[in-house]
């Protein structure tokens, strides 16, 4: 598709992670982003474990993808002769994989409603047909975030984006880069800044890569660039994903995220939210109810100095005022029309 | 001396900078600082144009001590038996070294002007001896900027600072830095939060370091975290150096401070810069004058991916109207103050 100075090329992205089956067997397939950008590594599995464990390492990441991953991992469990009066066990341990993302409670409470219903025997196809039906929605959702999104965005934007939740971070096509990707098929995109997003570098290494591959025009910057970048006018709009939005618009999301709200909020620019509505928590008032993850310090410090803690919350939360618009698969609203609307 | 939960121990801090006599030749002696928090390696040259490849590949690094460094590469020039009808070339050389910091242009200036004013078989000499004052006068005039900036802090106070104004940054003692050691000699830091400044890491490996030998309490974070710090009410004060500062208050330091006052302003915490007033560049009324150095994409893309582009100042200008006041060896005052008071 011709776009003025580029072309989008979005066949080239291989879908992050998806269910398939296999001769008799059911596996989960995924990218292991951990090796991005140098290598694009697809790995198969068929144990559930090693799909929690892919999600705890970071192998895969992005709310809706680790969401997927849950629901896959259930249905790899259930597939592999798992007994049903286990599944309650087995689905909490999957669930608390990450803490904060309440795509994958969400995505493991649904496979579990799902098996519940059914007889012990049908529980295994039903869990694959059910991880089918979610990654196509998955997608479609994406797909109707970015046209609700590209509508915000005039000819010639200069996105930038903090962290990454674009089709790596789904099942293909991403939610803030979801955006990015129909606006740019409108050739309403001139260029997207990359924020490093440390200590994991998933602006740095993921999309930055996927940007590339699609080709978009991508620069990165060092997360403390953001403000010089939009004082010196180069940031028509900031784009970023969700990880849990509070009902009164509250927004948790990779750390650093609530630093780019208020910086553009300075320099008047507008910060749109994009992220389905799944992710929307309707049992959490505001913000503060959110539990932050804190990881590990080495994420910060490979090789410790003597005498020197480390602070690492995974997790910001960017209170609700600081937000413009929240783009969903079902429009996009302000913060306070959330509660009404939806 | 004691302070309550931990001792002081400046004397465990060498002098990054220092020139001096060896038998019959005069050498500069520096800390390599790329090497930190890893290995304390003191290197000597008695060869002018290593001490320029130390500035420009910042194994030293910091205003006050590229300042001196660059007075020392004269001083080694001259005493190596350069020819005076030479000079102005080789002052040109070394002052070009780094184009922000007033300091280095500020100090070769000064022994320029000095060499000048004397007969030709007089200048190594009074180069040297011109050098070892500048070096008395920097810790003397950190000491003073230490001294006025610990009366603005209050006991119990949590400190976050951006780069590395420590002594590392300096000949001795630091001046950002110089604020929290006379502050913490006196019993009011609890804490220092150090920025860990991407893309070369000055806080992460600098910061930390200095402050960890000299037993301050210091928590590294990524540059990404410093709003939710704020948030979480962690931080009482903000202190950072400055590489230039504009007649008018605007003050060019590390890239990512301009980012680190916004976010302070949104908190209610005061901002403080700490810089000798040989920083202050009375040639330049506003921070829009300030020459920005653009630096290797290299330092933030490691391995380059294809069709990514890097944006990478290393410096910012943070305007005046966030700054609460610049602390020197004069006193501190109101960015305002600045021209009337000074």
């Amino acid at each position: 598709m011709p776009m003025g100075d580029f072309e989008l090329h979005m066949e080239l992205l291989p879908r992050s992670v998806e269910l398939m089956k296999k001769g008799d067997s059911v596996v989960f397939r995924y990218i292991d982003e951990r090796l991005l950008p140098v290598e694009l590594r697809i790995e198969e599995t068929a144990d559930w474990r090693s799909v929690v464990d892919a999600v705890k390492t970071l192998a895969v990441r992005g709310a809706p993808a680790i969401g997927l991953a849950g629901a896959s991992a259930l249905a790899l469990w259930a597939n592999a002769g798992g007994k049903v009066e286990e599944m309650d066990g087995v689905a909490r341990e999957i669930a608390s994989a990450r803490p904060t993302a309440v795509n994958l409670a969400w995505a493991v409470d649904r496979a579990m409603a799902h098996a519940e219903a059914l007889p012990a025997d049908e529980v295994p196809e039903a869990l694959y047909e059910l991880v089918k039906q979610m990654e196509a929605e998955d997608e479609k959702t994406n797909r109707a975030i970015g046209a609700h999104g590209a509508k915000l965005l005039g000819f010639g934007t200069r996105v930038l984006t903090h962290c990454n939740a674009g089709s790596l971070a789904t099942c293909f096509y991403g939610t803030a880069l979801g955006v990015v990707y129909t606006a740019a098929a409108e050739g309403k995109i001139e260029r997207v800044y990359a924020d490093e997003t440390r200590p994991v570098g998933q602006g740095a290494r993921l999309t930055t890569w996927e940007l590339a591959r699609a080709g978009v025009s991508v620069t990165l910057i060092c997360d403390n660039m953001a403000a010089s970048l939009m004082a010196a006018g180069k940031v028509d709009a900031v784009i970023v994903g969700a990880d849990r939005i509070a009902v009164n618009g509250d927004t948790a999301n990779k750390i650093g995220t609530y630093g780019v709200a208020i910086l553009a909020k300075e320099h008047g620019i507008p910060f749109y939210v994009a992220a389905p509505t799944s992710s929307i928590d309707m049992a959490i008032p505001d913000g503060e109810r959110v539990v932050v993850e804190q990881r590990s310090d080495r994420e910060v410090l490979p090789v410790p100095i003597e005498g020197v803690d480390v602070w690492n919350p995974a997790f910001d939360i960017t209170p609700a005022r600081y937000i413009t618009r929240i783009v969903t698969e079902k429009g996009s609203f302000t913060p306070e029309e959330l509660s009404t609307r939806l």
